[in-house]
Protein backbone atom coordinates (compact mmCIF):
# COMPACT_ATOMS: atom_id res chain seq x y z
CA UNK A 1 0.00 0.00 0.00
CA UNK A 2 2.30 2.94 -1.36
CA UNK A 3 -0.02 5.79 0.93
CA UNK A 4 1.38 3.97 3.92
CA UNK A 5 4.75 3.17 2.65
CA UNK A 6 5.16 6.76 1.88
CA UNK A 7 4.22 7.90 5.11
CA UNK A 8 6.66 5.37 7.25
CA UNK A 9 9.13 7.28 5.04
CA UNK A 10 7.91 10.32 5.69
CA UNK A 11 7.28 9.50 9.23
CA UNK A 12 8.58 6.15 10.27
CA UNK A 13 11.57 6.36 13.06
CA UNK A 14 14.12 3.40 12.63
CA UNK A 15 15.69 2.60 15.94
CA UNK A 16 18.66 -0.01 16.25
CA UNK A 17 17.74 -3.45 14.15
CA UNK A 18 14.68 -4.17 15.81
CA UNK A 19 12.28 -1.31 16.39
CA UNK A 20 10.20 0.77 13.69
CA UNK A 21 8.36 3.54 15.68
CA UNK A 22 5.17 5.17 13.77
CA UNK A 23 3.82 6.88 16.96
CA UNK A 24 2.79 10.09 15.36
CA UNK A 25 0.20 8.07 13.08
CA UNK A 26 -0.45 4.98 14.74
CA UNK A 27 0.25 3.94 18.15
CA UNK A 28 0.66 7.43 19.81
CA UNK A 29 -1.37 9.88 17.96
CA UNK A 30 -3.56 8.32 15.26
CA UNK A 31 -4.38 9.63 11.95
CA UNK A 32 -7.59 8.46 11.14
CA UNK A 33 -8.03 9.61 7.65
CA UNK A 34 -5.04 6.82 7.14
CA UNK A 35 -6.80 4.52 9.03
CA UNK A 36 -9.64 4.96 7.18
CA UNK A 37 -7.32 3.91 4.03
CA UNK A 38 -6.03 1.12 5.82
CA UNK A 39 -9.46 -0.43 6.33
CA UNK A 40 -10.53 -0.01 2.77
CA UNK A 41 -7.59 -1.95 1.97
CA UNK A 42 -8.19 -5.10 4.33
CA UNK A 43 -12.11 -4.78 3.15
CA UNK A 44 -10.30 -5.07 -0.34
CA UNK A 45 -8.43 -7.98 0.64
CA UNK A 46 -10.77 -10.25 3.21
CA UNK A 47 -14.14 -8.53 1.53
CA UNK A 48 -15.08 -11.78 0.72
CA UNK A 49 -14.34 -14.20 3.43
CA UNK A 50 -17.80 -13.47 4.87
CA UNK A 51 -16.14 -12.64 8.07
CA UNK A 52 -18.59 -11.84 10.74
CA UNK A 53 -16.52 -10.67 13.21
CA UNK A 54 -12.98 -8.27 13.66
CA UNK A 55 -10.70 -9.63 16.45
CA UNK A 56 -7.78 -7.37 18.15
CA UNK A 57 -6.27 -6.71 20.80
CA UNK A 58 -5.40 -3.61 23.32
CA UNK A 59 -4.38 -1.01 22.60
CA UNK A 60 -3.04 -0.01 19.29
CA UNK A 61 -4.75 -2.76 17.43
CA UNK A 62 -8.51 -1.14 18.63
CA UNK A 63 -8.38 2.16 16.19
CA UNK A 64 -7.34 0.06 13.41
CA UNK A 65 -10.07 -2.65 14.19
CA UNK A 66 -13.10 -0.37 14.45
CA UNK A 67 -12.61 1.59 11.54
CA UNK A 68 -12.45 -1.51 9.53
CA UNK A 69 -15.50 -3.02 10.82
CA UNK A 70 -16.97 0.28 9.95
CA UNK A 71 -15.99 -0.53 6.31
CA UNK A 72 -17.18 -4.07 6.86
CA UNK A 73 -20.83 -3.08 7.13
CA UNK A 74 -19.97 -2.41 10.95
CA UNK A 75 -19.38 -5.82 12.14
CA UNK A 76 -18.63 -6.40 16.02
CA UNK A 77 -15.04 -5.78 17.00
CA UNK A 78 -13.88 -7.60 20.04
CA UNK A 79 -10.26 -6.41 21.47
CA UNK A 80 -8.35 -9.09 23.67
CA UNK A 81 -7.04 -7.84 27.07
CA UNK A 82 -3.80 -8.28 28.51
CA UNK A 83 -5.13 -7.37 31.65
CA UNK A 84 -7.48 -9.25 33.73
CA UNK A 85 -9.78 -6.25 34.93
CA UNK A 86 -12.21 -6.62 38.14
CA UNK A 87 -15.33 -6.01 35.55
CA UNK A 88 -14.66 -9.22 33.78
CA UNK A 89 -16.05 -11.69 35.86
CA UNK A 90 -17.20 -14.25 32.84
CA UNK A 91 -15.44 -17.20 32.06
CA UNK A 92 -12.84 -16.46 29.31
CA UNK A 93 -10.34 -17.66 26.81
CA UNK A 94 -6.59 -17.55 27.29
CA UNK A 95 -3.88 -17.32 25.27
CA UNK A 96 0.09 -16.57 25.74
CA UNK A 97 1.53 -13.34 24.25
CA UNK A 98 5.11 -13.54 24.52
CA UNK A 99 6.33 -10.00 24.19
CA UNK A 100 10.51 -10.12 22.53
CA UNK A 101 10.52 -6.31 22.84
CA UNK A 102 9.26 -5.74 26.34
CA UNK A 103 10.98 -9.61 27.50
CA UNK A 104 7.47 -10.25 29.22
CA UNK A 105 4.74 -12.87 29.17
CA UNK A 106 0.74 -11.88 29.04
CA UNK A 107 -2.11 -13.41 28.86
CA UNK A 108 -4.95 -12.08 26.13
CA UNK A 109 -8.11 -12.85 27.06
CA UNK A 110 -11.27 -13.06 25.80
CA UNK A 111 -14.71 -13.42 27.09
CA UNK A 112 -15.99 -16.64 26.25
CA UNK A 113 -19.58 -15.12 25.12
CA UNK A 114 -17.76 -12.83 22.79
CA UNK A 115 -16.19 -15.69 20.55
CA UNK A 116 -18.65 -18.23 19.28
CA UNK A 117 -18.37 -21.58 17.01
CA UNK A 118 -18.64 -21.15 13.95
CA UNK A 119 -17.40 -17.34 13.77
CA UNK A 120 -15.62 -16.11 10.79
CA UNK A 121 -12.68 -13.90 12.32
CA UNK A 122 -10.46 -11.72 10.93
CA UNK A 123 -7.31 -10.74 13.17
CA UNK A 124 -6.17 -7.01 12.53
CA UNK A 125 -3.10 -5.20 14.16
CA UNK A 126 -0.62 -2.85 13.97
CA UNK A 127 2.30 -4.79 14.07
CA UNK A 128 3.14 -7.87 12.75
CA UNK A 129 6.66 -9.42 14.32
CA UNK A 130 7.81 -12.37 15.45
CA UNK A 131 3.58 -13.58 15.10
CA UNK A 132 3.41 -13.84 19.12
CA UNK A 133 0.27 -11.71 19.28
CA UNK A 134 -1.21 -13.36 16.10
CA UNK A 135 -0.90 -16.86 17.31
CA UNK A 136 -1.94 -16.09 20.53
CA UNK A 137 -5.32 -14.43 19.00
CA UNK A 138 -5.69 -16.89 16.57
CA UNK A 139 -5.40 -19.88 19.24
CA UNK A 140 -8.39 -17.74 21.10
CA UNK A 141 -10.74 -18.63 18.25
CA UNK A 142 -9.86 -21.83 18.04
CA UNK A 143 -10.44 -22.23 21.78
CA UNK A 144 -14.01 -20.61 20.87
CA UNK A 145 -14.60 -23.20 17.90
CA UNK A 146 -14.18 -20.30 15.70
CA UNK A 147 -12.48 -19.87 12.35
CA UNK A 148 -9.73 -17.27 11.66
CA UNK A 149 -10.38 -16.29 7.59
CA UNK A 150 -7.70 -13.54 7.64
CA UNK A 151 -4.61 -11.78 9.71
CA UNK A 152 -4.29 -8.18 8.73
CA UNK A 153 -1.44 -6.71 9.70
CA UNK A 154 -0.45 -2.69 8.71
CA UNK A 155 2.91 -3.26 8.94
CA UNK A 156 4.85 -6.55 9.62
CA UNK A 157 8.88 -6.86 10.13
CA UNK A 158 9.29 -9.52 8.32
CA UNK A 159 12.78 -10.05 9.47
CA UNK A 160 11.28 -11.29 13.22
CA UNK A 161 9.50 -13.85 11.06
CA UNK A 162 5.72 -14.48 12.23
CA UNK A 163 4.31 -13.84 9.10
CA UNK A 164 6.35 -17.36 7.96
CA UNK A 165 5.16 -19.03 10.53
CA UNK A 166 1.99 -18.19 10.49
CA UNK A 167 1.86 -18.86 6.77
CA UNK A 168 3.22 -22.33 7.42
CA UNK A 169 0.26 -22.74 10.02
CA UNK A 170 -2.32 -22.19 7.28
CA UNK A 171 -3.19 -18.50 7.77
CA UNK A 172 -4.05 -15.97 5.34
CA UNK A 173 -1.43 -13.46 5.94
CA UNK A 174 -2.11 -9.80 4.28
CA UNK A 175 0.53 -6.93 5.43
CA UNK A 176 0.09 -3.40 3.67
CA UNK A 177 3.39 -2.35 4.20
CA UNK A 178 6.60 -4.94 4.57
CA UNK A 179 9.57 -4.13 6.31
CA UNK A 180 12.37 -6.23 5.58
CA UNK A 181 15.36 -4.68 7.61
CA UNK A 182 16.10 -1.88 10.00
CA UNK A 183 19.94 -0.52 9.85
CA UNK A 184 21.17 2.23 11.56
CA UNK A 185 17.90 3.44 11.40
CA UNK A 186 17.36 3.07 7.53
CA UNK A 187 13.83 1.57 6.51
CA UNK A 188 14.01 -1.17 3.75
CA UNK A 189 10.86 -1.89 2.29
CA UNK A 190 10.64 -5.59 0.52
CA UNK B 1 -28.76 10.31 24.70
CA UNK B 2 -31.49 7.65 24.43
CA UNK B 3 -30.30 5.37 22.49
CA UNK B 4 -27.51 4.71 24.86
CA UNK B 5 -29.19 4.75 27.61
CA UNK B 6 -31.75 1.96 26.16
CA UNK B 7 -28.73 0.14 25.23
CA UNK B 8 -27.13 0.41 28.81
CA UNK B 9 -30.68 -1.08 30.55
CA UNK B 10 -30.77 -3.93 27.57
CA UNK B 11 -27.40 -4.86 27.90
CA UNK B 12 -25.60 -3.37 30.66
CA UNK B 13 -25.25 -5.22 34.18
CA UNK B 14 -24.53 -3.95 37.30
CA UNK B 15 -22.56 -4.86 39.73
CA UNK B 16 -22.50 -4.02 43.36
CA UNK B 17 -22.93 -0.74 43.75
CA UNK B 18 -20.26 0.85 41.84
CA UNK B 19 -19.77 -0.77 38.93
CA UNK B 20 -21.39 -1.08 35.85
CA UNK B 21 -20.36 -3.54 33.36
CA UNK B 22 -20.68 -2.33 29.31
CA UNK B 23 -18.80 -4.98 27.70
CA UNK B 24 -21.13 -6.32 25.35
CA UNK B 25 -20.88 -2.77 23.60
CA UNK B 26 -18.39 -0.61 24.75
CA UNK B 27 -15.26 -1.98 26.18
CA UNK B 28 -14.54 -5.19 25.19
CA UNK B 29 -17.16 -6.17 22.41
CA UNK B 30 -17.39 -2.53 20.63
CA UNK B 31 -20.57 -1.61 18.68
CA UNK B 32 -19.30 0.76 16.20
CA UNK B 33 -22.66 1.60 15.02
CA UNK B 34 -23.29 2.81 18.09
CA UNK B 35 -20.28 4.68 18.52
CA UNK B 36 -20.60 6.51 15.66
CA UNK B 37 -24.39 7.86 17.14
CA UNK B 38 -22.08 8.70 19.83
CA UNK B 39 -19.44 10.29 18.17
CA UNK B 40 -22.20 12.57 16.05
CA UNK B 41 -23.52 13.50 19.60
CA UNK B 42 -19.93 14.74 20.75
CA UNK B 43 -19.91 16.54 17.22
CA UNK B 44 -23.34 17.91 18.08
CA UNK B 45 -22.20 19.38 21.41
CA UNK B 46 -18.39 20.26 20.71
CA UNK B 47 -18.90 21.10 17.44
CA UNK B 48 -18.67 24.82 17.54
CA UNK B 49 -15.19 24.72 19.86
CA UNK B 50 -12.88 24.69 17.26
CA UNK B 51 -11.50 21.33 18.39
CA UNK B 52 -8.19 21.11 16.83
CA UNK B 53 -7.06 17.50 18.60
CA UNK B 54 -8.90 14.82 20.52
CA UNK B 55 -6.92 13.06 23.61
CA UNK B 56 -8.42 10.29 25.11
CA UNK B 57 -6.36 7.03 27.37
CA UNK B 58 -6.16 3.74 26.02
CA UNK B 59 -7.53 1.33 26.03
CA UNK B 60 -11.12 1.52 25.39
CA UNK B 61 -11.19 5.68 24.52
CA UNK B 62 -9.21 4.71 22.04
CA UNK B 63 -12.60 3.95 19.92
CA UNK B 64 -14.62 6.65 21.11
CA UNK B 65 -11.86 9.37 20.03
CA UNK B 66 -11.28 7.94 16.84
CA UNK B 67 -14.74 7.50 15.36
CA UNK B 68 -15.08 11.39 16.93
CA UNK B 69 -12.02 12.21 15.14
CA UNK B 70 -13.88 11.15 12.22
CA UNK B 71 -16.88 13.50 12.67
CA UNK B 72 -14.80 16.54 13.69
CA UNK B 73 -13.72 16.29 9.75
CA UNK B 74 -10.56 13.86 10.76
CA UNK B 75 -8.70 15.42 13.30
CA UNK B 76 -5.50 13.76 14.76
CA UNK B 77 -6.47 11.60 17.80
CA UNK B 78 -4.11 11.24 20.64
CA UNK B 79 -4.26 8.50 23.07
CA UNK B 80 -1.99 8.94 26.39
CA UNK B 81 -0.37 5.71 27.42
CA UNK B 82 -0.59 4.12 31.17
CA UNK B 83 3.07 2.02 30.80
CA UNK B 84 5.63 3.31 29.29
CA UNK B 85 6.38 1.68 26.59
CA UNK B 86 10.14 0.86 25.03
CA UNK B 87 9.54 2.94 21.88
CA UNK B 88 8.53 5.96 24.03
CA UNK B 89 12.20 7.48 23.65
CA UNK B 90 10.72 11.18 23.75
CA UNK B 91 10.35 13.61 26.53
CA UNK B 92 7.13 13.17 27.54
CA UNK B 93 4.07 14.95 29.92
CA UNK B 94 2.99 13.31 33.01
CA UNK B 95 0.11 13.16 35.18
CA UNK B 96 -0.49 10.66 38.03
CA UNK B 97 -4.03 8.89 37.53
CA UNK B 98 -5.47 7.07 40.35
CA UNK B 99 -7.43 3.99 39.94
CA UNK B 100 -10.25 3.55 42.65
CA UNK B 101 -11.90 0.38 41.14
CA UNK B 102 -8.25 -1.39 40.34
CA UNK B 103 -6.77 0.24 44.04
CA UNK B 104 -3.90 1.23 41.53
CA UNK B 105 -2.08 4.06 40.67
CA UNK B 106 -0.40 4.85 37.03
CA UNK B 107 1.29 7.79 35.45
CA UNK B 108 -0.72 8.28 32.18
CA UNK B 109 2.04 9.76 29.19
CA UNK B 110 1.93 11.91 26.06
CA UNK B 111 5.22 12.60 24.12
CA UNK B 112 5.71 16.39 24.34
CA UNK B 113 5.52 16.90 20.43
CA UNK B 114 1.71 15.48 20.40
CA UNK B 115 0.67 18.37 22.76
CA UNK B 116 1.30 21.79 21.96
CA UNK B 117 0.80 25.42 22.97
CA UNK B 118 -2.65 26.56 21.92
CA UNK B 119 -3.75 23.20 21.53
CA UNK B 120 -7.49 22.82 21.60
CA UNK B 121 -8.37 19.87 23.19
CA UNK B 122 -11.87 17.56 23.48
CA UNK B 123 -10.86 14.64 25.78
CA UNK B 124 -13.12 12.46 25.63
CA UNK B 125 -13.25 8.47 27.27
CA UNK B 126 -16.17 5.77 28.12
CA UNK B 127 -16.45 6.27 31.66
CA UNK B 128 -16.38 9.57 34.02
CA UNK B 129 -16.69 8.44 37.55
CA UNK B 130 -14.47 9.66 40.19
CA UNK B 131 -12.82 12.28 37.50
CA UNK B 132 -9.41 10.93 38.06
CA UNK B 133 -8.48 10.01 34.68
CA UNK B 134 -10.46 13.67 33.35
CA UNK B 135 -7.98 15.54 35.66
CA UNK B 136 -4.87 13.66 34.40
CA UNK B 137 -5.64 14.23 30.59
CA UNK B 138 -6.64 17.84 31.62
CA UNK B 139 -3.20 18.20 33.62
CA UNK B 140 -1.39 17.07 30.50
CA UNK B 141 -3.03 19.74 28.47
CA UNK B 142 -2.17 22.25 30.93
CA UNK B 143 1.36 21.66 30.87
CA UNK B 144 1.54 21.68 27.29
CA UNK B 145 0.17 25.41 27.26
CA UNK B 146 -3.08 24.08 25.50
CA UNK B 147 -6.62 24.46 26.30
CA UNK B 148 -9.33 22.12 27.34
CA UNK B 149 -12.25 23.18 25.54
CA UNK B 150 -14.45 20.04 26.61
CA UNK B 151 -14.70 16.80 28.40
CA UNK B 152 -17.12 14.16 26.21
CA UNK B 153 -17.82 10.82 28.09
CA UNK B 154 -20.10 8.12 27.28
CA UNK B 155 -21.24 7.21 30.30
CA UNK B 156 -21.25 9.08 33.40
CA UNK B 157 -21.53 7.50 37.50
CA UNK B 158 -22.84 10.93 38.89
CA UNK B 159 -22.47 9.39 42.33
CA UNK B 160 -18.66 9.16 41.93
CA UNK B 161 -18.65 12.81 41.77
CA UNK B 162 -15.67 13.14 38.68
CA UNK B 163 -18.39 15.62 36.55
CA UNK B 164 -18.81 17.95 39.63
CA UNK B 165 -15.53 18.22 40.78
CA UNK B 166 -14.29 18.81 37.43
CA UNK B 167 -17.20 20.75 36.52
CA UNK B 168 -16.15 23.24 39.86
CA UNK B 169 -12.91 23.73 38.10
CA UNK B 170 -14.64 25.03 35.26
CA UNK B 171 -14.29 22.00 32.86
CA UNK B 172 -17.52 21.58 30.63
CA UNK B 173 -18.47 18.28 30.59
CA UNK B 174 -21.10 16.46 28.50
CA UNK B 175 -21.71 13.21 29.39
CA UNK B 176 -24.15 11.20 27.00
CA UNK B 177 -25.64 8.85 29.83
CA UNK B 178 -25.68 10.00 33.27
CA UNK B 179 -25.97 7.00 36.03
CA UNK B 180 -27.55 7.92 39.98
CA UNK B 181 -26.99 5.05 41.14
CA UNK B 182 -26.52 1.25 40.84
CA UNK B 183 -28.38 -0.98 43.54
CA UNK B 184 -27.98 -4.53 43.30
CA UNK B 185 -27.81 -4.48 40.05
CA UNK B 186 -30.50 -1.92 39.32
CA UNK B 187 -29.24 0.67 37.03
CA UNK B 188 -31.30 4.24 37.84
CA UNK B 189 -30.43 6.96 35.70
CA UNK B 190 -30.52 10.69 35.97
Amino acid sequence: MQLLKDRIIQDGVGIGTEILKVDSFLNHQIDVELLDQIAQEFKRLFGDQNVNKILTIEASGIAIACITAMHFGNLPVVFAKKTSPNTMTDEFYGAEVKSFTKGTVSIARVAKKYLQKGDRVLIVDDFLAHGEAAFGMADLVRQAGGKVVGIGAVIEKQFQGGAKKLRKESYRVESLAVIKSIKDGNIEFL
